[in-house]
């Protein structure tokens, strides 16, 4: 008798697979007020994660962290036209503090290029100062109509760097060396995410940039999710806010600066990547539990040899969890185990044991193998390994199938059904976007024909990657 | 000549001395808004390393990170009578929301015990959900009328742990285990900062709490900063948001439960502990520069020099800044590198170096050493343990020379002008506390005689420390 799916399937209802999931793998619940969420201790360690992977190598990348504040005086959005249309119908704002009416309205940043850049006119005088490259670890708030756990919350958790330089060269390098060296390497080695990278399209670009530079995924419903972007902001908030440096010759010159973000929603997009019907996969980079060792039944030798394997395991770097609620269901536990996503099981029952065998259980591939004792850790490290790159093999391959060359609009659109679409820039053009956007579908990068990225002179014959997204 | 000093002098004016120093050592800037704080690299640096030592010892402690809302409803705060009574003046309110007026007004958080408190109560069924041990590193908000740079800033950055046992006992011990294991530890160990370690008095508890116990340090100026404190909340929010399980007679309990925090306060604890006329004396573990390597003047065998110095103490795992600036002043340099506390100083010069030497500077108690190149790295080494262990030691003898052992409410009053007093429990009472608040004074905390932490039973003897206080 088929017991009735833990999940509601992929096939019938995404949205829904993909609320089930977040909440019977207890990554996520919504907050009190409307669009907010409660990451609970396992979603929140996969971030940690993601957190400290992309941390490594912002400082690598030569930025330092530092601290801006939350609130923003609400004239400060008013100063960059582009930015202040673009943000203005998200704010938060703070109108009560200490008890009294405040006479000026405070806003909640929704981002902070307006008020680190306040603070950049202040540290920068001469070309010595430059480069100057922070980051924020921060919460930011942007009014949500249509909120979704990890992917559109009025508050979310991110960093957003900001950096100043001397020439339009160097801020231009330095954004593409963020979406390289820390995103796109972060999300295809640590997430196991593949990526198509490009620039944005103009009407697409970050209110107040020059050049938007994005990181976007294949969901499994075909779908795009905006992963992470990084702006080249040109010199649009060095004039705004006076950000400027005397340059070798005794010049003032404005600053060329970008900014950059990942967040939150990179959760979403290891969910919706790497999820199927059974919950979570979790790449083992990412893991919070790397494996599990579980004993079936309560017998003593059965409770001894679980807590000597999760030992060794420990002791050879593997993140482990014992599990030995022999007073749970073991159908149960491991039905709990898959929908974590822990990329393995060590299984151990007194008939396995009998044979000097555990079985193991891969996640990724739901394959079972009888492992002896003697090998458990060398089978499980390989596991680990081989998961990481089976699943950035198998999100890659349904990617790409389900990515159709295409020369016309009408065909980009009938692929937008299912996935996405590569298309000629010349056949679509800004008529061809507004069209697409009829069947909520945007051009969501542009990159060279080969897939490279474009060079400021390959518009002539760039191609675009088309879908509907999130 | 003298030079006029680059700081207002401790003993002239401290709170100047305080600002100067964050200012000139490129801590921190003011926010925008009242109130609030930028914090520059340099500073967030430090704090970074202090977040690092805390959270590490919060997972040995058994407490996993989750991430709870910015955004409270206000209702909340209104069952726990005497939280909202202790929050509510300092409530940073929401109105607008997405362009419109909120029909429910929303609160920053202050802290966030009312929240988790809603979704434990989900959480938690049985007594094999407990101990649940959540912590949560974020920024709240409380409105300030007197602010200072990390002392007291409107927005602050910090942690709050919450935890829920199942017995009376061990949400007590639990409270304790935090205070020793993480917070005291930290303090003492990588702060280099002494403490008095205690519970608080009824009048100085946190709003809903049945005990708080505190860390207490003695800043340079003679007044005790409340570095963090560890909160036994009995059943109060447990009761008041329905925190129950079934325990395993089968009848359902409320949950017994703590909340602990430390702040960018500690920042500030740090600073006024160990800073002298000259600037910041950062503890070597927690020094964003542990050394800094320092060209003299510009002749190639001297930047040679310092580079292969600088790259050596790399590779000796030492956090090195290499300082080939020779177009500023070796002076200003020298004076800027004091300023920011920078352990040791390695000055590379052409007469030093003509004799196979470097100048070794160390930074606490200014001493200079002419140490052989051969042997840099082992004197830098050294150096720097014997620094942290300096600092420690200097701040204890300072703290203990300033701390009066005296009989009486009067004696006590004269002792705090210049720093704390040790006074029996049994001289002070109720009365006593009313007293010392006409001059600024309050018990910081209560200890046995010995100075050890006190048991329930141990009222009859106590010994208060007392002070006046930031």
């Amino acid at each position: 008798m088929a017991k009735p799916p833990v999940l509601t399937p992929q096939a019938e209802d995404f949205p829904r697979w993909y609320q089930d999931v977040i909440a019977k793998a207890e990554l996520a619940d919504n907050g009190p007020v409307r669009g907010t969420m409660v990451i609970r201790p396992y979603g929140y360690g996969i971030w940690e994660r993601m957190q400290a992977e992309v941390d490594r190598r912002i400082k690598e990348a030569g930025a330092d962290n530092a601290y801006f504040p939350l609130f923003i005086p609400m004239e400060y959005f008013q100063r960059e036209a582009e930015h202040v249309e673009g943000f203005s119908p998200e704010l938060a704002v703070v109108t009560i503090g200490g008890g009294k009416e405040l006479e000026e309205p405070i806003a909640i940043r929704p981002t902070s290029e307006t008020v680190i850049n306040s603070y950049f006119s202040k540290w920068i005088q001469s070309y010595r100062d430059l480069p100057l490259c922070v980051n924020n670890w921060s919460n930011v708030v942007r009014w949500e109509l249509r909120p979704r756990l990890f992917l559109r919350t009025t508050e979310f958790l991110w960093q957003e760097g900001h950096t100043c330089h001397a020439t339009y060269e160097e801020a231009r390098d330095y954004a593409r060396r963020i979406l390289f060296d820390v995103y796109a390497d972060v999300m295809v080695n640590v997430l196991a995410v593949p990526l198509f990278l490009g620039p944005k399209t103009a009407r697409e670009r970050f209110a107040g940039a020059i050049n938007t530079l994005a990181c976007e995924a294949m969901m499994r419903d075909g779908k795009a999710l905006q992963m992470g972007t990084s702006h080249e902001l040109g010199q649009n908030f060095a004039k705004a806010f006076d950000v400027t440096f005397l340059d070798q010759e005794g010049t003032q010159q404005h600053a060329w600066q970008t900014s950059w973000g990942v967040s939150t929603r990179m959760v979403g997009g290891m969910i919706m990547t790497h999820g199927d019907d059974r919950g979570l996969r979790v790449p083992p980079v990412l893991a919070p539990v790397q494996a599990v060792v579980m004993a079936v039944r309560d017998e003593p030798e059965v409770l001894e040899k679980t807590a000597a394997i999760a030992a060794e395991l420990r002791e050879h770097g593997v993140r482990v969890q014992l599990d030995q609620r022999v007073d749970v269901s073991f159908g149960r536990r491991a039905t709990d185990w898959e929908l974590k996503g822990v990329p393995v099981r060590v299984e151990v029952g007194p008939r396995d044991l009998a044979e000097g065998n555990v079985t193991l259980v891969d996640r990724i591939d739901g394959a079972k193998t009888a492992v002896h004792l003697a090998g458990v850790a060398t089978a499980v490290k390989a596991t680990l390994d081989n998961a990481q790159a089976n699943l950035l093999r198998e999100a890659t391959e349904f990617r790409d199938a389900r990515t159709a060359d295409v020369t016309t609009v009408d065909e980009a659109i009938e692929a937008g059904a299912t996935g996405f679409a590569r298309i000629p820039w010349s056949a679509l053009g800004d008529g061809g976007e507004d069209r697409l956007g009829e069947h909520a579908m945007t051009v969501r990068c542009l990159q060279r024909p080969d897939g490279g990225f474009p060079d400021a002179d390959d518009e002539a014959d760039l191609v675009a990657i088309v879908g509907r997204s999130y």
